[in-house]
């Protein structure tokens, strides 16, 4: 059965996100005007202006909603709602024209909301301090899901559970989402519970150690929402170990599927322990840090050093935060490769993390393995189990769907990155370090470089992947997509 | 239902192919005895005696043999084949000390036997044409399979029609088999004949051009199986323009699936007009040809040079092959970057090439796009269809079976191939042009390079990676899986 669009219900919802967006840039606004900087704070001013009137058009234009709300009206509107944030999110860094080219504005921009912690800027640390932190909290914001956020805090009226099932389906991570509680409005309100709880321990952990109080807040958004903008030039290198390693331990947790935060407040310790996919990422993490500091024993004096950054920079890829504390780009090859491959992998569904995650890894594993096994024993039939119970098919084609779609938006960005004549290197680590949503890359995209070189025909792609890559790919692709705006 | 392996059975299989492999040196040997090379002459000589002697022991032990033989014995038999054969063809540049390392040895002869064409050599005119000789007519057996070759011309007795089909499968590439005729051994039968008047034709056109005798056999074994082993220290660069274009047009040639020659010998013009897989193919030779012709206009002095080198390089990559023209690790990123995507797209399913197939890539596209459409419409239910009717599911999950296993065979590789400490574009290229049975890849293997400087450990990994490349994965990985060789 096929209906027409329901753009109504979609302006309805995207119109209070943008109200909240108004409201969220409200803090940066202070920190400028504390800190004298009269020209950010006018920018973030006149973007807050501009963002209402908008909003309140589209509330205007779509007050007669109709309903009848399906998963096509779920993917279009988590992709439009994104899109539409970060082209208004852009305004105060093309106002204050502290970024002078609006693409590279709204590259800026995505790269925060998708939590990727890509930039374009040279010098971070000669930004406004009020922009500065709109940056870093945008990763917070975007971490844990902006539309989330709305269903969790705003009770939209005439809005059913399904409609709030579809829209958390097409804006949290992983191959499948997972009820914690009977109903989805309360699920999401946990969820962002827990996720300000850890993000207050991270801060507190970093005040301990002495981080200045704007760098703290600034870093634990970015390790929350597994972001990565950071507000020092050299990212976490000249923070002390310290705070290096509470910022390792908490990006490594806020990797893993806050359902298992649930499940521990609820005593359900077995489920947890069990947990396959929590079990592969902790087998990722400590043979690749292993791994790491073998091979690069040699470049630091201590022991101590030697496990400090490799533990560091695994946390930072495979939860695909992006900070850094040393540059990686000069470690040797069997270093790297592993670094690329825990970009690919990215961090456990239903975490704040991008990449492919684990769970859908573990998947593919199985879905060969039963593919393998079909093709030596053709009489035998078997499901996919997963933490004891069988896998969904409908999930296991779209973990399928998941990684065609993956390898051709990595192929085809590769092809039009590569028309920049950069390096192979340079253009296939940007295209993994966008659209798995971790920042850094390597070669001239390194830990130390920047995004600014590229063409903006390039940018508009990598905007495109990491959006993509945040969503997941199909409520961005929907929007592409000519079945999707087909009258029938 | 589980059974135990049928070993004789494979045994009886792999047998004659051992006399066949011995009965096939004997112009090698014959030629190094015109050329005065008895060294390689005797070398050859005793290889045959091992392999007679080892073919012959096999026979005696395997006399008594069972019946039933399943899908699984298929594959073994043609995994197991291609090892043996491999490891014992390497013995004449064993023995004769052409090739002093053993590893390196194997890594030639399955690079032959495969249609790599990647090399170990760094002097190749140095070496004794009876070798080289061997080594390119290895090519043009493994193009269209050992096994079939076995199936075609000894009538066994006692196999069936099943037998054979499931040989045929496993070695056979694409997605799925097509009988052309309804007898199996008819088939191959077929398929070996225009393979043979094919390469004929080449030979012929290369002779007109006044190539010499042994460069134009050569020159056609490494074209007919798309392999690419040249005898020439600049594989192609040397001959005239008119020999490289024959070369071309035949290596597109022998990059489209052979019942489409079959169906036009039928006069069944219409099926052949209207194949999907053929359409697409020449749809991504004429586009890339045409991009990179565009972007490498500055290099050439010429138009013709720049289509030239364009339409060679394009259709070398494409196919499989891996001649080469001109140095093209020397060419802007854009151009190597669609050399890396024709890498892995590979020619036509039922084609003498190697790569993903256009066939898969085909069926990916319409996984994805059933997948995407299930998303949005998720009462509807749709079957893939190709060429008009509908694909099994069966071929359908071997298709995304394939995809995984090819991703996870290419990750895996490229981490070992790291711990070498050669540059990422090295290394990924390195395994991309095993894996897909190219031959060169960039910077460090580029064309004028060869794979000489890798660690034994890292040959060992190409050696598997270009087996499980021509095999389509399922029959090489079968001989590692713990299932197969568990008695139940």
């Amino acid at each position: 059965m096929r209906y027409a669009m329901n753009y109504r219900l979609i302006g309805r919802i995207i119109a209070p996100l943008l109200l909240i967006e108004a409201v969220f840039m409200i803090p940066a606004w202070g920190i400028s005007m504390v800190h004298h900087e009269m020209n950010a704070a006018f920018a973030i001013l006149k973007s807050q202006l501009i963002i209402l009137v908008v909003g309140g058009i589209l509330w205007v234009l779509t007050r007669r909603s109709e309903h009848g709300f399906y998963a096509k009206e779920g993917l279009v509107a988590t992709g439009f709602a994104w899109l539409v944030l970060s082209l208004l999110g852009a305004l105060p860094f093309y106002i204050s024209r502290e970024i002078p080219s609006y693409v590279d504005c709204v590259f800026e921009m995505v790269s925060g909301f998708t939590t990727t912690g890509s930039s374009i800027l040279a010098d971070v640390e000669a930004m406004d301090k009020g922009l500065l932190y709109w940056r870093s909290f945008s990763h917070w914001v975007g971490g844990m899901g902006v539309l989330v956020f709305l269903l969790a805090v705003v009770p939209l009226a005439g809005k059913n559970e399904g409609f709030t099932l579809h829209i958390l389906r097409a804006e949290s991570p992983g191959p499948s989402v997972g009820k914690l509680v009977p109903r989805m409005r309360q699920t999401a309100m946990i969820l962002y519970i827990l996720y300000m709880v850890l993000t207050v321990l991270d801060l507190l952990f970093l005040l301990l150690g002495g981080m200045p109080v704007f760098d703290a807040v600034c870093t634990a958004f970015g390790t929350a929402g597994t972001g990565g903008f950071g507000v020092r030039a050299d990212s976490m290198a000249s923070y002390s170990p310290y705070l290096q390693n509470v910022t390792t331990v908490f990006m490594l947790l806020f990797g893993v599927n806050f359902s298992c935060y649930y499940l521990l407040l609820l005593k359900r310790f077995r489920e947890v322990f069990f947990d396959e996919e929590l079990r592969l990422y902790i087998m990722i993490v400590v043979s690749s840090i292993l791994l790491i500091a073998w091979n690069i024993s040699g470049l630091y004096a201590t022991t101590e050093e030697v496990f400090r950054h490799s533990a560091f920079q695994v946390a930072t890829v495979i939860s695909t935060t992006g900070f850094a504390t040393t540059d990686f780009d000069l470690w040797p090859s069997f270093s790297k490769a592993i670094l690329l491959f825990l970009m690919l992998s990215g961090a456990c569904a239903g975490s704040t993390g991008g990449g492919m995650k684990v769970a859908r890894l573990l998947l593919l594993m199985k879905s060969l393995r039963r593919n393998f096994h079909a093709n030596l024993h053709p009489s035998e039939v078997r499901k996919v189990r997963m933490n004891g119970s069988a896998v969904d098919e409908k999930v296991m084609n779209n973990v399928n769907g998941y990684l065609i779609a993956y390898a051709a938006i990595i192929v085809l960005s590769f092809l039009i990155l590569s028309l920049d004549g950069f390096s192979m290197e340079t253009n296939f680590s940007a295209v993994m370090a966008t659209f798995n949503n971790i920042g850094p890359g390597f070669a001239a995209v390194g830990p130390v470089c920047n995004f600014a070189a590229y063409s903006p025909l390039s940018k508009i792609v990598m905007i495109f992947d990491m959006l993509a890559g945040r969503l997941e790919i199909f409520p961005i692709l929907v929007l592409f997509s000519r079945s999707t705006w087909k009258k029938n």
